[in-house]
């Protein structure tokens, strides 16, 4: 496996390469990124994971300055998986002068967007900047963070990126926890409560699955008992798994969303669902 | 000479080639046009020009839907000059779905920017289309655009994007005023006065390189001559080089900008000046 910090170290790397997986990272890796390199693999061309804490996509106030730098031992996972290349840039590699040109996404009021201004801004910026500096034939991204994923996607079709994206489901702790970077800024206690919120989309989610179909009071109750328990809530929402908006009478398909926080660790999660489609009259 | 309109068409003609040398048109060319292609046949390797009037460039009131669409004529100019791929793409090619995603540029609300509200995001937007569509090794832009060319060079750096710029100089009639597809629109009248925009600049670059520094009162005394003249003027600004703001007095490299209308037509134009540098005292 091979260590470069700059995109000219890259591209000698990547000299006679047409076809690489590219595997966007902050870092402090978990069997989450792992898996995400594991899905690389199966396009059958040389893996980069990039390891890169990028500052345009977090807010003042939020955890950039102590969000974990564990690049040695992430070296080490990633080796260990047989990833071929890790680039790891620095900021003034990938900010050399200021970034006065972004990515301006659709759904910037909704959901995360209306809690972290800028956020999607500054992923999909740092993406599109990964991919030109990459030129990956394939990414890979976690469910996990869904709008997200949901974003790139988008952005991916409306700027003619001929790049295939991959996607991976949410890998899960024991008790059903989604493994997250930020879960080791949890307590012992708010480990123990953090499962809380996956139960709640899992309890909305089945709901809708059995015919329910009063979005709000299923939000609202749900939401209630994250609070009864000492969870701050942002959201908690049923969407359109076409849209990411509020579902219509047409949509079928959605997906269950949340992001709460546990002292000052926020969480975010979420599950597809959809009405059982009724049985077919023929066989 | 190949003429594609589709992306699949584009990637077909190009299989094979891994340099091609861009030159984005909205068609109606002119010999300025002409000269960009020559400028890009200089690279070495097959040329392509693409021919997309592109609504997301145009504002409520301007002239999208009586800008000249001359397919014919344009292809048989670009032939004649020996042009190698035309890429014409219609409106559902470039955009099958609606463009929520937007490059946001900055300087929007300077120079063409504060009278063109989105101008500029539709530009840089469409370009950076063009770009992962035909993925050219080079890209050609002529001067006279002169904010377009500066935020174009911006964007190409900041997005990472693996393409060389190449720019042409203004071509201009043998009254020096600037080649432009809406020259088409103006009277015989407008047509004789047309050429005193180019003189106004031309006089504030003068006075400029020859040691005046009060910007703001050629500006003033520049903008009335043309307003005595009929002329309704959106701005006539000296501006840095290398920030195209108002110059600081650092900035000893200067470009003299104005937009202005005769009648219904808009026409751009611009100048670069800057200080004689003192003799240098040893030879």
């Amino acid at each position: 496996m091979r260590l470069v910090h700059s995109v000219a170290e890259l591209r000698q790397a990547l000299a006679g390469e047409d076809r690489t997986a590219l595997v966007p990272t902050m870092g402090n890796l978990h069997a989450g990124h792992i898996a995400l390199v594991e899905r690389a693999q199966t396009a059958g061309c040389p893996v980069v994971a990039s390891i890169f804490v990028n500052p345009l996509q977090f807010g003042p106030g939020e955890d950039l300055q102590h969000y974990p730098r564990t690049l040695a031992a992430d070296c080490a996972q990633l080796e260990n998986a047989g990833c071929d290349i890790v680039f790891a840039p620095d900021v003034t590699e990938v900010y050399p002068e200021p970034q006065t040109f972004q990515v301006q996404p659709p759904l910037a009021d909704e959901l995360c967007g209306a809690f972290r201004p800028g956020h999607f801004a500054g992923v999909c910026t740092v993406v599109l900047k990964l991919f030109e500096m990459v030129r990956p034939r394939y990414a890979v991204f976690g469910k996990k963070d869904y709008q997200q994923l949901f974003l790139l996607k988008a952005m991916t079709r409306q700027f003619n990126l001929d790049i295939e994206l991959l996607e991976c489901e949410t890998l899960r702790a024991e008790d059903d926890l989604a493994l997250s970077s930020r879960n080791g800024y949890l307590s012992s206690a708010e480990r123990a409560e953090a499962p809380r919120l996956y139960a709640e989309l899992k309890r909305v989610a089945d709901a809708l699955r059995s015919g329910t179909s009063n979005f709000a009071e299923l939000e609202a109750a749900s939401t209630d008992r994250l609070k009864q328990h000492g969870w701050q809530v942002d959201y908690l929402s049923v969407r359109s798994r076409n849209t990411l908006l509020p579902p219509t009478a047409a949509d079928q398909e959605w997906v269950v969303l949340a992001a709460a926080r546990l002292g000052a660790t926020r969480l975010i999660d979420n599950i597809e669902t959809g009405r059982a489609t009724a049985q077919k009259p023929w066989p």
